[in-house]
């Protein structure tokens, strides 16, 4: 095998430098939630095909990953099936488990099959890879992490600030400025109501969606071309236009939509929301924003997305509220909350401004060179009491030559390199080098510990 | 759909206080390594298939799961090659990628793949799931984690020590009593040449593994019906009979194998090993072992099994030096060494011996009652500032009833309840119950944040 190996494309291996900005990612993600008493859970990679299949739609299901059954696969297939070809109908035969596509429907089986071990209102989160067929293009993978948190069982708009909350302690631990944008999918479902097209709330919420991008005449445009009345056309226009502050907006909306129930309840929602919001201080921007259209196949109330305000990407975390998320596995009647961090992204924009703390990557702190087997008796000791005190520290492992080892410790950018060769073991000192200002000293094992443990 | 729904066979999922103990086991093992200047590293769930088949024999070849091709995956499939239902010969056309078997191929893979980005020698961890169509049954999985380090690019025994030193330093954070056991496949080979049967090293290795299960004479006879003359049975009896402390045995060995200069290399990196680990003092028992016979099909000088000491299980722990990870990728000539800490029995051990710290599963330290809106406009300031000083802290999100709520503390394990009703929000105090001992006391929101912030 001469060829250089390599990987599924839309995959990724991850080298320790990325290894560790993504450990950061998650790790910061990870202690919020817990903070805010969420719970992890894990559910495996692999799905019954009848668990996944049907719920993200036509498209969805054939961007899942099959796994092929195992043993003598080919056995009961009938002639006819097998020289139809029609890969869609062998699917089935061929395959009973797939790969999982996000973590909402797994955690939606999870919560009925565990319904009774459950504490409800049930708070998990969930950070693992999921699989999707896709085109592999630029920042879009075929395996990725999703970081969701979730609330089940529960109506109450608390969850909506404590998902709002995580959020902005989140991104404040990363440093990052970002907007959270809010809207609820009620007061979307209320416009389409009092403009007299109940049953367009997509093609609207869709054109709203592009306001920014299109502009107001072509997304006028686009409202007739989806065949809303001219009449329709106009009694959106206040909403299209609406601006001012979040009061300024709800206050509009109470009035636009004071003879829609559903609608009203929305905007209660909102002002709710908005009221806790107060409460507690979040440090950055909290928006009503009518634009925002995502998931409205399943939320159905407070909508939630965040951007970042010095970089130039999309949506870097979402979430929302879904009424009946168990409803398809025979559970009715529970309510959830959640959001999902991007991590991806989130890694592209810390990478992009350059928001890594140091200690991030550079973990190692001290390196002791190899002179030879005396001086590596002397130096073990030394290096246990080190690694006893927490400080993560290295020995290299052979006595290669001395413009080796350096540029090994170089090339890892360890702070320091600790040096015992024929001189210092006599003296019973260690040479410490600081890689960084490239000074040198003599210092005893003991001036060594306290040097770095403080 | 009114059944309840179910996860393939063999795979599992982990609820919160599962999910919370795994985590203790895994950042444990991942903190050990990182004090040793281990780097982490991820590879993709899937890899090419021909990046796996051929690596774990016939059977490993079975055993993968295969991932069905996207799209129309029939076409170019012939009529005879359809009807011929030979499912071997079929996968390779339905499938070119497969899930990781395990995380040793896919590690070697990406040791070729970016040799020219590592700096060698290269010290990696790497703890991720592994995917195995093996017949699930008790404590065998198709989905489980390994949590693999290696040393590549280095043939020192120093690194061998470190593994030890690890181990020990895992064990002992567990607070588990276990023995770490050493073999070397070159003593091994050195034991079969020298009783004249050098292409008999695994039947032999086999065989002394068997010596405590099924005795001398029947490990006797079995190497007699493997074809081993009388005259070599007789000559290993020495070996079989082998005690007394390591320097004994190894003292012995070197007796034994004199004329083999395989075997003599080997009892030499073992006297080494001895007296590197007598220079750094661990902790538990490190016992030569010639029954040892794990990974003979790879490992070439050094193995390491580690067995628990007031449980009874198998390996829980095991490793070793392998001579040519990389050239089944066509890059020659890197050594390495390397350890797998079985976490799912590490799991079952410390179940077993209830050995987990208290804090490892209850992290919410106190929960705030919903008695209304006014009552909960008053907590969510103090519930920030709790959060904020790091006490992972929660508020019921529904104004439900008291017994409910006191009931889901309860349930969760919370050790502390704090309430505010009408009286307490008029005081401007927190009724605060400490869960275990059941007293009740009021306190200042200043004097709650002390309370906990220490």
């Amino acid at each position: 095998m001469a060829t250089k190996p390599s990987i599924p494309k839309g995959t990724r291996d991850f080298l320790p430098e990325e290894m560790a900005r993504r450990n950061y990612i998650f790790d910061t993600i990870k202690s919020v939630y817990t903070l805010y008493g969420f719970q992890q859970i894990e559910t495996p990679a692999m799905e019954n095909l009848s668990t996944l299949m049907g719920k993200y739609g036509e498209e969805g299901d054939k961007l899942l990953f099959k796994i092929l059954n195992s043993g003598d696969f080919m056995n009961g297939l009938t002639d006819d099936e097998l020289l139809g070809r029609n890969s869609v109908k062998l699917t089935s035969k061929l395959s009973e488990k797939g790969l999982r596509y996000d973590l909402t429907v797994p955690f939606a089986r999870f919560v009925v099959q565990y319904r009774d071990q459950i504490k409800f209102p049930f708070r998990r989160f969930q950070i693992q890879p999921v699989w999707r067929a896709d085109r592999p293009q630029k920042g879009r993978y075929r395996e990725f992490y999703q970081c969701d948190a979730d609330i089940v069982g529960s109506n109450s708009l608390l969850n909506e600030l404590e998902l709002i909350q995580i959020i902005d302690e989140v991104f404040h631990r990363f440093g990052m400025r970002v907007a959270i944008k809010l809207n609820n999918r009620k007061i979307l479902a209320g416009i389409a109501e009092v403009i007299g097209a109940p049953d367009k709330i997509v093609d609207i919420t869709v054109a709203i969606d592009k306001l920014d991008k299109i502009g107001l005449d072509n997304v006028n445009a686009e409202l007739r071309e989806k065949g809303l009345t001219e009449e329709a056309v106009s009694k959106l226009q206040p909403v299209l236009a609406m601006g001012g502050s979040n009061t300024d907006k709800i206050n509009e909306l109470a009035s636009i939509l004071s003879s829609s129930e559903t609608g009203m309840k929305g905007v209660e929602e909102m002002r709710t929301l908005f009221s806790l919001i107060d409460t507690v201080n979040i440090r950055c921007a909290v928006e009503a924003d009518l634009t925002l259209a995502r998931g409205l196949n399943y939320y159905t109330g407070t909508i939630i997305e965040v951007k970042a305000l010095d970089y130039q990407i999309g949506s870097i975390t979402g979430g929302g509220r879904y009424d009946n998320l168990t409803g398809v596995f025979g559970m009715d009647g529970v309510s959830g909350v959640g959001i999902s961090f991007g991590a991806d992204r989130i890694y592209d924009v810390l990478n992009g401004l350059n928001l890594y703390p140091e200690a991030t990557t550079r973990k190692t702190q001290i390196i002791f060179l190899n002179m030879g087997d005396a001086e590596t008796a002397f130096i073990l000791p030394v290096l246990k009491r080190l690694r006893e005190a927490g400080v993560p520290a290295e020995i290299y492992a052979d006595a290669a030559k001395f413009k080796k080892q350096m540029s090994y410790a170089n090339d890892r950018a360890i702070p320091y390199v600790a040096i015992v060769g024929e001189s210092e073991l006599q003296n019973g000192v260690i040479a410490l080098k600081d890689m960084t200002s490239g000074e040198q000293c003599n210092v005893t094992p003991d001036e060594l510990i306290s040097k770095f443990v403080k």
